[in-house]
């Protein structure tokens, strides 16, 4: 058995290529951008004007009671017109071009307009030089890159990208990924069990957690028999980049799937972590570069191993830095066996610290469990009592959404 | 103009009915659930070994040495065996229901197993009584709620649907909302833009805001012209729920937006709010029940309003309970105007705690910034000072994934 560290040291030296695909912005969102989006013009494009007002030359402007004879309006969206004329102002509404000639806008709220003899402005106050323009080009200047490559699209990205007119953008493909439920007790969601049987699920939570990468998962059930499972195997090992499997590979009498993989020239990297839950982990290679992760199919183990595992490789993957999100455990867990413990918890935010709530159930079966909590948090070997107010590493299965 | 508390509130006052729907279950993902999922029978539905190994009577294997004939295997997915003969045992795998008059399981790991004269296992420890075993209806009871109504369907929540058969799942039907830009200065991001015009982008930034809920919203764009505005708006109050403008709402000549909402009936509960950026946001609602949220066309101002008051606003309408994120400012801000600043802000987690950096850009058309930052930080009118250290709420804009 190895430990938790080095499982994860030995499945980041693998990896997989992906490769890009064009989407449209409007099917973009939470995709992971493959070339950088830069400026195609200066941001902003032009001196522009932030509120609606007058825009005049500050030289000769410079203190209150100053008065101007309107020469014009400029709306946002129109060719801008030329101060020329000594004394005179243009009307300019936000978002239009500042006038050519002038330097300063003054807002409505600060000058006093009269219409006779001629429309004037009479200013309230003493403007200060440039006041109420967004100078071209002071965000961000013609060819700067705003958005690096491998961000994942937001609510933001998509509008830089709109602004710089990517009507189509160029993403990371999701990587081709086969998920494999064993068990002859397992039947589909739609059939209801004999009393000896149980519904399959570990497939439904994994695709729905793969969902995240835009990975459409393709499913697949096999029986507890070792040539339909190395039949199947042979079969999708053409087809996908990673399996990742539910069931077969702890010690039992049709526990077949180490064995099927390692007939089909998958080479193993290794089979059972210092870990609970999960122990039975089983991780290999096919010649090819096809990666299989060979998870337990108790309910808690599978979507624990995805979670502290797949889904770090996953993110490495796609470009996605690595982050350790730590919180602070809000009750002492006691854990005596010789074993990293992968605590199920539930977070909260409070006063700004994320706390970690020991949300225990009753093993690896225990799938409504998951359900209470939100990740686990890791607690290393070597220590059977954690103490409240410690800080450990939690890999959330929620996106924290407040 | 009235304060961001008094916005939150008046908005609060509003509410409009969502139905349900019925989705199957892999595409129900991400959505609410309108009905609890309820255990359709025990949890786990039968006695169900936890170990592979042999099952047997603890009374009468009290001690290790001791020596069972096996009399069969039971594999997961089989009916069980029933133990009757004293002093015999069942070989049980993991899933397995445990045999009848068996109540313990010892592993393989603390076994020896002989072959000859006839097969047997010598019991290498003293066992627990009903140690292995996972008693049917110790985690759920039939009929118990599991998920309750409400929840945000995430992976576990789906693997329990399909563990009790749900394959198809009534969820909340997300809300009919149409996004209206408006401003002459705007072109399709499909167009080049003339030197004084800019793509539209807002329409897109809040289309993919809106996706996090499942709202799918149509885009359009209004001229500003006051027949044409409300010519396309009294359209759009026959066929959506919500209307969320953006632009033509401050103190501009071309800005008809109130004017023609009013004449349309839509009755102005707000306009203008003390915070910045987003001064300007008119709110109202039609005699219908249709809200109508009018942000300010600058980009940061109409992704800000929405954040702090449409998502907020969404979540309760659609079940989700309230949430207040507080974060730690990370350094000194100062703010002299007599407003609630929205700070835009990038959250680390550092040692458990949130910590909030702010990320000053230039104003409210610098939507460049937006990239940069991770939310909006409000820090409330009546300070000019906000000291590093201290906790205030954050309107996050990104899910907070690790």
């Amino acid at each position: 058995m190895i430990t938790v560290r080095e499982a994860e040291h030995i499945i980041n030296q693998h990896s997989i290529t992906l490769e890009s695909e064009s989407v449209s912005i409007d099917q973009a969102g939470g995709r992971i951008l493959k070339e950088p989006i830069r400026a195609d013009r200066d941001f902003p494009p032009f001196d522009r004007v932030t509120m609606d007002g007058i825009a005049l030359k500050y030289e000769g402007a410079e203190k209150s009671g100053s008065r101007f004879k309107i020469a014009g309006v400029q709306a946002a969206g129109s060719p801008p017109f030329n101060l020329t004329v000594h004394g005179e102002a243009i009307e300019v509404m936000t978002g239009a071009v500042l006038p050519g000639g002038s330097d300063t806008v003054v807002p409505y709220e600060l000058i006093t307009i009269d219409q006779t003899p001629e429309k004037t402005a009479t200013l309230q106050t003493t403007p200060e030089k440039g006041q109420n323009v967004h100078k071209k080009g002071s965000d961000r200047l013609q060819g700067e890159v705003i958005v690096t490559a491998g961000a994942i699209l937001g609510p933001p990205e998509i509008g830089i990208a709109a602004t710089v007119g990517m009507a189509r953008l160029q993403v990371i493909k999701p990587p081709a990924v086969a998920i494999i439920s064993t068990g002859d007790e397992l039947v589909p969601v739609d059939r209801t069990p004999l009393p000896h049987q149980i519904r399959s699920s570990n497939a439904a939570t994994l695709a729905q957690a793969l969902d995240q990468w835009h990975i459409k998962a393709e499913q697949f059930h096999i029986v507890d028999d070792l040539q339909g499972t190395t039949g199947k195997l042979e079969e999708l090992l053409q087809s996908f980049q990673v399996l990742v499997m539910s069931g077969g590979v702890s010690k039992g009498k049709f526990d077949y799937v180490p064995q099927a993989l390692e007939q089909l020239g998958v080479k193993k990297h290794f089979h059972r972590i210092r870990q609970r839950p999960g122990k039975p982990f089983w991780f290999g290679s096919h010649p090819s570069g096809i990666l299989v992760f060979a998870f337990p199919g108790n309910p808690v183990s599978s979507f624990m191993c995805f979670n502290r595992y797949l889904k770090p490789w996953l993110n490495k993957q796609m470009g996605i830095p690595a982050t350790d999100f730590q919180a602070m455990l809000a009750e002492d867990v006691n854990f005596a066996p010789d074993l990293t413990y992968l605590a199920q918890v539930k977070i909260s935010m409070d006063l700004g610290v994320a706390l970690a709530h020991p949300v225990e159930g009753h093993g690896s079966g225990d799938l409504a469990n998951l359900v209470d909590a939100d990740g686990f948090m890791e607690l290393p070997q070597g220590k059977d009592q954690f103490l409240a107010g410690s800080l450990y590493t939690v890999y959330p299965y929620r996106n924290l959404r407040f």
